[in-house]
């Protein structure tokens, strides 16, 4: 029988209510549960607005050690009752340190751990530097019931070494939740193609589909711009969200045969790992 | 005064008399520098047929120690009389080893040195495990009149590792000399599309221009799907030839206003690289 996988992607706006942004999350994952998927990805930081636009130090005060965090108290019970696998992008404190971090819930409510983002952008409305402490924990992949799944947040999502690496500990789906969306001081860069390119690009690489939840709305003058999506191992788009809308998009990938390609292609057949000393700060 | 720089990438097809390849190379090379072309890129091994279609003990013949090599000695003059940079793809021999190389002439002519294809494929149609021993220099750039080069060859395009390897190297522009077409036992797959998309990933990871050559024509039923491009630093296509155009095809690059997007986006500056240890082989 084809080791068959449905995965759906959530998009919406958020606002300053963190229990109604949870509800909105339980909401559209009944919707997404119900249409079969097993793995049901939110966006970044749902917890509230994209805080990152400004330099507030009341933000803080929205952040929880991770295991009691909202946003998992009140959905590692769904995931349980639904059976469905959450990745769930938090604001996390850990004593005097703050991360922006990933508790992975399994499909029988089993909260599986954490990952914090290794990558931290700085820039005009992305003002992340100000909040987060870099991540310790290094990449992480997640054996749940349904696969093992790799999911970077958000600015990882740039960066080939994280898609790799975690490819590298066997993840068979790679997951980013995101917020990302106009640029304040530069109101003509369109990101959006950057964005989806650079996924694209890990999916081709890796032989791997590739799944990103957006957020949409106006926050304050920055538009989110959604377009949530999932790749297959080939870089076709079999999921696409439009910039604007809420709700969920799903979409089933067929891990024995990802994986028959992978080998074929044999990109991990012929890597020269002796030659990559530059990569990891040799010379 | 803008750092410009026009590039541009030539396809053909080729056939057994490397005299004439070599001329055809000639003739695109002297459009393309008409045209203001200053680094021009011919496909990979231009020298003759893609002899790994096969495996056949008398292709050996057709390899040259490097700086004897016909299309070293036939094009660096030619390099020097037009003042263009050209990396030139070669079947190398040094003794017992035969390799799948690069040299690159700078636009006096002078010879800067040898790259040795890393990553060998190997497969239905691209046998090239029989006949070269994976190489040994490291990814190299090249410092030459116009500016800081990379050039990975043909299956190193499906490596983010070498991409980045470059760029780490202070590469301005990478480029791939490539030979690719279809797949003699599975008719139903063509690779163009995951071709580009692994390329312009890098273009969007890395904030780089990549230029990408490939031949076309039929060599007893392997077609060579040309489709040469060269994407701008945000995965544009500023170039774009169709599969079965001869021909060369150019485009111009700000360095200067690229190396602004490439701090501005700040991937460099968030890079980690003390969590990249499953790259080189680590745990």
């Amino acid at each position: 029988m084809a080791r068959t996988l449905r995965l759906a992607v959530l998009q919406a706006a958020f606002g300053d209510d963190m229990t109604a942004n949870i509800a909105t999350v339980e909401k559209l994952t009944r919707e997404a549960a119900k249409d079969g998927a097993q793995v049901i990805l939110p966006p970044e930081l749902f917890q509230g607005p994209y805080f990152c636009k400004t330099e507030d130090t009341v933000h803080f005060q929205t952040a929880y050690p991770w295991k009691d965090h909202p946003v998992v108290t009140a959905l590692a019970p769904l995931a349980k009752e639904l059976g469905v696998v959450l990745p769930l992008s938090i604001f996390e404190r850990d004593g005097q340190e703050y991360y922006n971090s990933l508790v992975t819930v399994d499909a029988d409510g089993e909260i599986l751990g954490l990952y914090r983002k290794s990558h931290i952008p700085d820039g005009p409305g992305y003002e992340e530097k100000f909040y987060f402490r870099p991540g310790d924990t290094g990449f992480k992949v997640w054996d749940t019931k349904v696969g093992r799944i790799g999911v970077g947040i958000c600015w990882d999502q740039w960066f080939p070494e994280a898609a790799r690496a975690m490819m590298l500990m066997g993840a068979e789906v790679l997951f980013y939740p995101t917020a990302i969306g106009s640029e304040p001081e530069n109101p003509s860069l369109d990101t959006q193609s950057r964005w989806r390119r650079a996924m694209t690009g890990h999916a081709v690489s890796n032989v791997v589909p590739v799944a990103a939840a957006n957020r949409i709305g106006d926050e304050d003058g920055q538009i989110f711009y959604g377009s949530s999506f999932i790749v297959d191992d080939g870089g076709d788009f079999i999921a696409d969200m439009a910039r604007d809308a809420e709700g969920f998009a799903a979409a089933t990938v067929d891990l024995d045969e990802v994986d028959e390609h992978r080998a074929s292609w044999g990109f991990f057949r012929d890597r020269r790992p002796e030659l990559y000393g530059r990569l990891t700060g040799g010379r």
